[in-house]
């Protein structure tokens, strides 16, 4: 029989999966002796089974958490309901990987009418208890039950009003009295029944609720950005209350035993007096620094400091830690190793190589490779920050530099994102709601909230720019206004600028500059790079962005987009003067003006990009892409054109598709035009041979797309071959080059054998092989994508995470084929899924050369190709 | 080493493969004794060589062909170039399977100045003689050179004028010399070099010629269109020449053994005394019935008579022979197995069978199951053929009714098509250059041309309606019109009906009637159901279509397409009124009053297939085909629907995708709007309820469309069972029902074991499976897949055939891994392939349980799937 509760003292740090992570270091915190308020968790397989059980919590479970509740009092001497001594828990939720804020907590679980008499007995403090249990009715009316928070935080502000109090703290004991009997009869109004005053049946709906909030949207849209599975479920851990807010001898914090922001070894964090955790984490009162804690209490700070000494040297990482000071007495309520930006996880990985506590492939691993993105945008330039006068200045919670315009709910950020515009999200503080918008934002600004508050841990979670607790700032949620010191207002859609690395926020949008990368982030890149076996290379279209990709340690084009290269408006004239030629010579004559730039261009390439190689892919997208649709515009071109308006529009008109991501592009128009292909051809080779003479040995490898059937690159290939070689005869000289293809339609993989003895190497355009594969276009499904996340079909994108089991089979199929007829046969990617670290895992296990990706990713890429062998290794 | 040229002694039939079919049996008639003018055939294995050689016949080749024409000269006595006894050759394509008038042919090869006079000289008969000479020039120019006919024959026209001669024949021996210098004049103005005198050099290039006629577009497009592989090739057959022409005992005719139209087993032919065979194939000159031959030539026709008798009984088929008599001497050119109408070809089978000539099995081979098609078609009804007078008779060439607009050439009819037009060709007489539009006719009338004529026999095999030489009927080609006697003119677009097993010519459209299907079709297809393996269902939507399949024999429904009941015109309004819903309720509302349509037409459905199975699947089309596109429309129904244009136009617009085909469509609706499956649920269990109640025990197959992630099905499955399951138990009944899944996306396919967990069946629905393997949408592909074919790049249609390779694969894999999981899983296809035999033999191969197809094809589904059992036994 499956066992699906344990006490703190049957588990450890190794029971990760089954304990969730708060659960195995709690129980890994209480087995080293540290001082821990004594509890149990609740598997996550006992999450798994309330879903396969329809959402129930089974009898079998129920019975053993009741049991173990039983336990739990015989250890504490405190029992549920007592009056005399009352066992009162927390219960909260706990999965595998850290999921800060997005589930369910529920706190001072245990209080009902009685126990809250007798309770205030004991603790001969009456406000304390009944604030307490106004606490609890309120979090399990909102938590358990999803009743409104409105109803009763209104009520709480009326009453503070009748009694002229400005802040809570300003009732009494009797006023507490008050609001608690006002709770229970608000909860009875709403729920239809009375507040259940048997602290077990509170429990099994507290755990229920945990469960449930697993599935809701935030923990959802948490799951799919990071890639963990529904299926992992969470446990819930059920915790003796300790309380922070007993009096001026309590108090509550989080601290992390390295600074966060920039890695600096230094003890780090903040803690409020009087106050329950909740206060700190939702940042609603501004905490003082923990280093104050040293004069506050100075032996409960030795002990403190002592206890994260331990807890880093016992998980070799940075940790993260709540803890509660009940009547001068410590009580660490978890640790975890802590989330970091990204020049602080760098810092920290180094150091601790250099501290010997870490070996450089561990070190390896602890850094999320998403993160790099953070260190690789810009910052505002040196000049435009001294010339800038600031506008008001909060802490600096997230370093980096966002701008763009102000918004002041997560749903008004999403929709102008999806516009286009860069936007900055404004909020009095965030809320786990908020995560979508915080994505979508260039930077978040909070009124209140500390360097721990939910803003900040977020922010740099996301590699996201974050000013926080900027106090001097007034807002108007309602008017959607920002009002300054001075007097100055924004309203919504003004512009700001936000320096995470300062706290400093400045109006309008300051120019931005280059990072530059050096040091720690050199030493940890030269780790990976040693450690890795797959290339990097990147898709870049134009020298600037190969030269940037070279910088980021790229090795190479993976995928030059010849199409993006007819965009210049001088180009795009002789562009459309191909397409809208009627016969082979006419667009041949096009394409002769076209010939010179592309040229030039592939010179450029070779030369930014030497001596890597260099793959370019040729024309691609459907033709009607390059045309105008206005009719003015049609006009225009028709008289440049020197063509009739109706005969113009006549050829637009006939190249319309009804589904041109499955029309006529790729090589399907080099077949019907291959004066196309010729001339792109001696682009390519004219361009080589130029470099040539200039000592630069390039070796073009020339891809041919959407191929889906072998003669379709029979055809283009010979095309290529007689155009090429009869150029490279000609020079004299000893130019190489490749012919090989995208494979990107299914039945290319299905037959990757025959595809192979023509082609010289493939590159998986995993783009097009999930849209064909799934049946998905992806301009289309955006739109109904969201239900299938919202239901649970789909965990994650299949755009951005490669598909393992469909497209990835395909991907394993066209490998395994291709190579049995052309063992040396060169294999990349060069789909969005390059630089996706999950999809590079993959890459790197079915054997891939190579995954190209955008310039930016490459540092991304070069660390998730390393993780991929270590973690290979690790598996065998 | 190869060997590329056998002398006809040196083959037999069963060398079809390497002598093409001609070939083979020119060696066999001439291995059994029968007169057969002595020569040899070049391989097929020599075309692939030829194309294998950048289109040159090899030194090797060439040298072997002259060293048989040596041979031919040593057998014959008879010299190629000789004054005396020169050897006369024709020049004759021959493929393995039998291409009528596709390829290429050139006569009299071996004429030349020299030869003419020592020819005449033997003959006494210049005239003769010079008007082969001259037709030899012309033929050569056309045929080998590609020079325009019209220059020579524009210029026989003008020398007819000047001698006052009407016909060829008023021509004089010294008229034929001087066209005969004429021509050779024109052709050395033409080609810049002299007509070539030596017949080894003019054999070479002719049977160069011949081996390029295999790619020219008509060849290309008769293979595509049954299904010849290009790398097939053909034979060339290089044979003395005989001569009809060369008088009043001589000539030439075309016979069958049995008559193509009807079955009747009697000697039917016709034939020209004084001409060239190819004045009968081509239908210039109308010929006598071969019963005039008894009388004309009694010994001769004696000898044929003997002659034909053996070959059918040698060949165990009903034989199309061409012969000549030359001053009195019977030979033999060419027998092979006639092409037939269907129902010609069903009283042949079976008289055959009933002869004790063939088995039941080898009876069901001889018949190409997509001519049945040509047997279910309407024909006049007879009230309509009672009240209508014919406007003119012709030759009743190839049975139907054909009824629709006139069109003058083969392009206006093809265009007319595209439009949507029902067409019939009308034409002096036919060539091989209208095969296309033939193709698209309803029906074909030509003016010129007897039983036998190229337009007869072409329209006999494509099972389209023909009245050939109409004489009576005046056609002017260049003004478009068609004149009858009493003086009615008809001018292009003028609708007529033609009677092809009549001959007769109606104006307007007449009125046509089901077929009657008995007799020997009923014996046939008793032969077919008792050996095919596989079951045939039907794609049926509405209980007309199911009633019609059930007579042809359709075992159940396999796809029932609901969203085709939507469109009559007051459910369409409810049907907008759900797409244009702004909620759940609004939506459910408008399902509400569908409900009641959708299931009476389930009821209908169940009651006309039972006691078979009926797969019904749900709505699969993207919502915006359902809602109005122009402004006055949407006006109107926002009226109708009390919404404001502006919200209603703006529904549409965000409905609106760019790749349709992958959109929003197919099960992703049913994740979207559950109330839409629940609904369809509602109305198949529900008629299920009350058809049993009349003790129709149906089980319906509920087929969820277009799923990729075995989660979608999960998803919709749970909202049919809960929904289905609650009617169940209310209604007290035993219903049962399956839920299955179309395997149509590549995802699934690669899934299947996943996904069988969940379906109990699964319909392959090839359509949409091809569009994702190829990422080829149907609707657009025909833009660039002509050039795919004409570029040799694909052989057939993909989405008329199925594609073993790719698409064949993907079906594969689905059905193994399908069954792997569960056993017993039933397994049909749905798409278009279900009617096509080719892909019929691959389904029952791949060991698929049904194919469905649309009614009409039923019996071809039927036989095919017969042929399929047949050919796999001899396989083995």
């Amino acid at each position: 029989m499956a066992k699906y509760v344990y006490l703190f003292s049957e588990g450890n740090k190794d029971m990760r999966n089954l304990l969730g992570g708060k659960g195995a270091n709690l129980a890994e915190m209480t087995n080293i002796g540290m001082p821990v308020p004594r509890g149990f968790t609740i598997t996550t397989e006992a999450c798994t089974n309330y879903y396969e059980n329809k959402e129930t919590i089974s009898e079998e479970i129920t019975k053993e958490i009741l049991s173990k509740v039983e336990e739990l009092e015989n250890i504490t001497g405190k029992t549920f309901g007592s009056i005399e001594n009352p066992l009162l828990v927390s219960v909260r939720s706990g999965a595998r990987a850290s999921m800060p804020g997005m589930m369910d907590t529920v706190l001072n679980l245990g209080l009902n009418d009685e126990v809250a008499v007798g309770f205030t007995e004991a603790t001969q403090n009456k406000r304390f208890v009944y604030d307490s249990y106004r606490r609890f009715i309120q979090m399990f009316a909102d938590v358990v039950k999803g009743y409104p928070k409105s109803a009763f935080e209104r009520h709480l502000d009326e009453v503070k009003e009748k009694k002229g109090a400005k802040f809570d703290t300003d009732l009494t004991a009797e006023d507490m009295v008050e609001v608690t009997n006002d709770f229970k009869r608000i909860y009875k109004e709403i729920a239809g029944t009375d507040f259940p005053q048997d602290p077990k049946v509170q429990l099994i709906e507290a755990v229920t609720a945990v469960f449930r909030s697993w599935n809701n949207d935030r923990a959802i849209y948490y799951r799919r950005m990071n890639d963990i599975p529904a299926s992992w479920g969470t446990a819930v851990n059920v915790q003796e209350m300790v309380y922070g807010n007993r009096g001026n001898d309590c108090g509550t914090g989080v601290a992390f035993t390295r600074n966060p922001a920039t890695g600096e070894k230094k003890l780090y964090g903040e803690y409020l007096i009087n106050a329950q955790g909740e206060d700190v984490v939702a940042g609603i009162r501004t905490p003082e620094p923990i280093s104050k804690l040293e004069t506050d209490m100075p032996e409960v700070y030795k002990e403190f400091v002592s206890i994260a000494t331990k807890l880093e040297n016992h998980y070799k990482d940075m940790q993260d830690m709540e803890f509660t000071i009940e009547n001068g007495k410590l009580f660490m309520l978890q640790t975890r190793n802590g989330k970091r930006t990204a020049a602080a996880a760098l810092k920290i990985a180094v150091d601790l190589v250099n501290e010997g506590m870490l070996t450089e492939e561990e070190a390896l691993l602890k850094v999320e490779p998403k993160q790099l993105d953070a260190l690789l945008h810009p910052t505002f330039s040196e000049s435009a920050l001294k010339t800038s006068e600031a506008i008001a200045t909060g802490l600096a919670a997230s370093p980096g530099a966002g701008a763009g315009k102000i918004y002041f709910t997560a749903e008004d950020v999403i929709e102008a994102s999806k516009r286009g515009e860069a936007t900055i999200l404004v909020r009095l503080e965030t809320s786990p709601e908020d995560i979508e918008g915080m994505n979508h934002a260039k930077g978040i600004l909070t009124i209140r909230g500390g360097m721990t508050s939910h803003a900040a841990v977020v922010a740099r979670g996301m590699g996201r720019c974050c000013v926080s607790g900027c106090g001097e700032l007034k807002i108007d949620e309602i008017a959607k206004t920002l009002t300054t010191k001075s007097g100055l207002t924004l309203k919504e859609g003004d512009e700001i600028s936000l320096d995470g690395s300062t706290g400093k926020v400045y109006e309008g949008i300051l120019e931005s500059v280059e990072p530059s990368i050096s040091g720690d982030f050199e030493t940890f890149m030269s780790w990976a790079d040693k450690t890795r076996r797959m290339k990097i290379r990147t898709n870049a279209d134009t020298p600037k962005d190969a030269k940037q990709a070279r910088n980021f340690g790229a090795e190479g084009i993976g995928l030059c987009r010849t199409e993006h290269m007819f965009f210049e408006s001088e180009r795009i004239f002789n562009f459309r003067r191909m397409i809208a030629s009627e016969t082979v010579e006419q667009r041949e004559e096009a394409l002769e003006s076209i010939l010179p730039y592309q040229r030039n261009d592939f010179e450029e390439l070779y030369r930014a990009m030497a001596p890597y190689p260099v793959v370019i892919r040729y024309l691609d997208p459907p033709l009607h892409e390059f045309l105008p649709q206005e009719e003015s515009e049609i006009k225009e071109l028709a008289n440049a054109l020197n063509m009739s308006y109706d005969s113009l529009k006549a050829r637009i008109e006939s190249l319309k598709e009804f589904n041109p991501m499955m029309g006529h592009r790729g090589c399907r128009l080099a077949i019907t035009y291959p004066e196309i292909a010729k001339m792109q051809t001696r682009a390519v080779i004219e361009a080589a041979i130029n470099v040539h003479k200039e000592g630069i040995l390039v070796e073009p490898e020339i891809m041919i797309p959407l191929v889906g059937d072998i003669h379709e690159l029979k055809y283009v290939k010979n095309i290529v071959c007689e155009t090429a070689d009869e150029i490279i005869r000609n020079s004299g000289m000893d130019i190489k080059y490749q012919v090989g293809t995208m494979i990107e339609i299914p039945r290319a993989a299905l037959l990757a054998d025959e595809i192979a003895e023509y082609a010289e190497f493939f590159s998986f355009g995993t783009n097009d092989l999930t849209q064909m594969t799934y049946g998905f276009s992806r301009d289309d499904a955006g739109k109904f994508l969201s239900d299938y996340y919202s239901k649970g079909i789909f965990e994650s994108d299949p755009f951005a995470r490669i598909d393992e089991q469909g497209v990835g089979t395909l991907v394993r199929i066209a490998a395994e084929k291709g190579r049995s007829k052309r063992p040396n046969l060169s294999l990349g990617v060069c789909g969005e899924h390059g630089g996706d670290p999950a999809s590079i895992e993959f890459c790197n296990r079915v054997g891939l050369d190579y995954v190209s990706c955008s310039p930016f990713r490459v540092p991304i890429a070069r660390l998730a190709a390393a993780q991929a062998v270590i973690r290979e290794k690790g598996n065998k």
